[in-house]
C-alpha cells in the first residue's frame, strides 16, 4: 500500500493506492465525518463494486444511487437527482459523499458534496485509470453546459482518494490506454525519467501487472499533486498540466464529444504541440513511440484547418492574435507560451503555405 | 461615504455605505476584472434602480436579466437561467457577477458566480435594509430545495458591497421594519451600547434619515464582518447570529414560508430566546420595547405545543435531548448552549405544567 499525500494546507488528503482495497482491507469508516454516507456510482460500475466497498463500511448508515453511465449524463440535472437524494435522506453536515466510478462520477458527486449544505465531506473512489491518475488530485468538480465542458462547478477537495488498482482489471482496454495518455502527459510534462521508465515499463503496465500500475499511479498522482499545490486555483504553473490538450479539445469539439475518447485526443494532441515546439526530432519521436506503444493515435483524425482555428478560438477576427499553448524545452520540461513560429503552427494544421 | 472592511485575508473586501452611489458617485468599474458584467436584479427592482446602477459601468460590456420577484424562485431552476445567460454571454473566467436587489437576488446571483467556470467575481448591490445588514457579510449563497432553505449553495465572498441607503426610500414599511429585526439583533448579541443608540435613535431610523441609517448599517455590518471573521465557515462562534432563529425558523416553518416575514419571525424568536436565557426581566423589556418601536411583532403566532417542538428538531424520538439556543447573559452578550432550563422552554412554548 502506497500513499501520495496532495498538500494544500489544511485541506491536504491522502491518496492511498494498493491492492484488494476494497475487499474489506481499508476501513473507509475512519474517514467519515459522521456514520452517515451516500454512495454515488454509476450502472455499470454498482454492479462490479458496491457490495465490496460496503464491505469496507461497517457500522454505517449507507444509502447508494447510481446514475447513468456515459458523459451525456453529468447534467445538473443529474446533480439535481443527487442533491434530492441527499435532502430525501435527510443528510446533515456532517454526511459524506462518496463517489465509486470514473471521471463522472467523480466530478458530479464532487459537485453534489461541495454545495450541498454549502459544502459536506467527499471521498473520491476511482475506478479508471483516468480518474486515478487525473481527477484524484486537482479538487475540480462540476457538471457540463450545452455551451461547454465543465461550465459549471467548484473546487472542493475530497478528505480521502482510495484507488484499489485490481478495478482496472474490468477496464476496457480503450479506456485503459486513454488513461495512460495522462500518465505519458506527465512525464512529459515534468519528469525524463519517469518517461524514460514508462517507455521500459509499457509492456508491464498492458499487462496490468499490479506493481506497476501502483508505481505509475503514486508517480503521476505525486506529479500532479506537485503542479497543483503550487497553484490551487489554475491562475498559473497549473496550466502546464494541459499539455495536448488545445488541440485535444479541438479534436473532440471537430469530431463531436464521445467519438474519440479524451486520452485519445490528448494523445495526438501531444504529439502537435511537441512539434510545435521545436524540440529535437528523436525527442519527438519518443513520445510518438511510447504513446503507439500505449495503443493511442499519434496523428489527429482529417480536419478542416478553418475548423481548427476555429475551435481552437482562434476565430478570423482574431487569427492575428496568438494563443497560448503548453509547449516542451525537451522531454520532461513543459512551459506555457504563446511564443511559437505562427508559420509552424499552420503548416501542423494543414493551412501551409 | 463610510467603508466597513470584512477582514477574510485575501478574500478580504470592502463594503462601501453611502447617499446617492448609485447616482453616478462611484465608479463600480474599477472592481470589475474585465469590462465584461452581468447585472442579475429581480422585476420589481430592475425598473426602479437598474438604469443608474448601469450609469456607474460607463465604457463596460454590460448585460442585465431580471428574475422573478420572490423566495419562491430561489430555486435550482433560477440558478439554471442565470448560467445559461452567462454561457450565451461567452462570459469568461474574467467576468463579473452584479446582483441589484434583496436577499434572493443576491442569494442566487452569487451561487451563479460561486458555480460559474467554479467562481467568478462577484458585486452586491443590495437594495433592502436586510439584505444590506445581514447578506452583504458572510458569504453565504445559495437556492432553496423543496425540503429546506438554503439546503444548495456555496461560500463566495464578494469583492465589493456597494450599499445606497437612498434605495431604502422605496421599500414597503414592512420589510424595512423586517430588516431591523436583524439591526436589532446585532446589538443584543454583540453590543449594550449599540443597542441603546437604537433604543434612541429608532424615531430617527424610521424616518429613514439618512445619517442615522448610515450608522446603523455600518455598525450592524461591522458586527457581523467582526463574527464571521473570526470564523468563516460557521463551525463556532458564528452561530451567535443565529439568535431568535431557532424559534423564528420554526413560526415561518409553522405558518407556511412567506405569512410572515423572516424578520418578523426572528423578533418574536429573540424575545422567546431572551425569556428562555433567564436575563433581567428589565432587558427583556427593552428588547420588547425596541422590537415594538420598529414595528415588528414581539409574540408568536399561536402554535401548538407539539408542533413546536417537532419544527425545531425536537420530535417525540428525541423529546429527552437537547437543542443548543443561543441565549443571551445580558443585553450585548450572547453565547451559544444547550444549558437552558427544560422546564422554563416547555412553558415558553405552551406545554408547560
Amino acid at each position: 500500500m502506497k500513499t501520495v499525500t496532495v498538500n494544500l494546507g489544511e485541506r491536504s488528503y491522502p491518496i492511498v493506492i494498493g491492492r484488494a482495497l476494497l475487499d474489506g482491507n481499508f476501513d473507509l469508516s475512519r474517514y467519515l465525518r459522521s456514520s452517515d454516507c451516500l454512495v454515488v456510482s454509476n450502472e455499470t460500475v454498482a454492479p462490479l463494486y458496491l457490495d465490496r466497498l460496503l464491505g469496507n463500511l461497517d457500522g454505517c448508515r449507507v444509502g447508494s444511487i447510481a446514475i447513468p453511465d456515459g458523459e451525456s449524463f453529468k447534467t445538473i440535472a443529474t446533480l439535481q437527482t443527487l442533491l434530492d437524494e441527499l435532502a430525501s435522506r435527510r443528510a446533515g453536515r456532517d454526511t459524506t459523499v462518496i463517489a465509486l466510478g470514473g471521471g463522472v462520477v467523480g466530478d458530479i458527486a464532487g459537485f453534489a458534496a461541495a454545495c450541498y449544505m454549502r459544502g459536506v465531506a467527499f471521498i473520491q473512489v476511482p475506478t479508471t485509470l483516468l480518474s486515478q491518475v487525473d481527477s484524484s488530485v486537482g479538487g475540480k468538480t462540476g457538471v457540463n453546459h450545452e455551451k461547454g465542458k465543465n461550465l459549471i462547478g467548484a473546487f472542493h477537495q475530497p478528505e480521502l482518494v482510495l484507488i484499489d488498482t485490481d478495478t482496472l482489471k474490468t477496464l476496457p482496454p480503450r479506456e485503459f490506454s486513454a488513461g495512460l495518455a495522462e500518465v505519458i502527459k506527465h512525464g512529459a510534462i515534468c519528469d525524463a525519467e519517469y518517461f524514460a521508465w514508462l517507455e521500459s515499463n509499457m509492456p508491464s503496465l498492458l499487462a496490468k501487472e499490479p506493481a506497476a500500475l501502483a508505481h505509475a499511479i503514486q508517480r503521476s498522482c505525486e506529479i500532479k499533486a506537485d503542479v497543483v499545490a503550487e497553484d490551487e486555483r489554475e491562475s498559473g504553473r497549473r496550466a502546464i498540466l494541459n499539455f495536448g490538450h488545445t488541440f485535444g479539445h479541438a479534436i473532440e469539439n471537430s469530431l463531436g464529444y464521445g467519438e474519440w475518447l479524451h486520452g485519445e485526443a490528448v494523445a495526438a494532441g501531444m504529439v502537435l504541440a511537441a512539434r510545435l515546439s521545436g524540440i529535437d526530432a528523436s525527442e519527438v519521436s519518443r513520445l510518438t513511440a511510447l504513446l503507439a506503444a500505449a495503443g493511442l493515435p499519434t496523428e489527429p483524425p482529417p480536419i478542416d484547418s478553418e475548423r481548427w482555428f476555429e475551435t481552437m478560438g482562434m476565430d478570423k477576427k482574431v487569427q492575428h492574435s496568438r494563443l497560448r499553448f503548453v509547449l516542451l524545452r525537451a522531454l520532461g520540461d513543459a512551459y506555457v507560451s504563446s511564443d511559437y513560429d505562427p508559420a509552424r503552427l499552420q503548416a501542423l494544421l494543414g493551412a501551409g503555405g
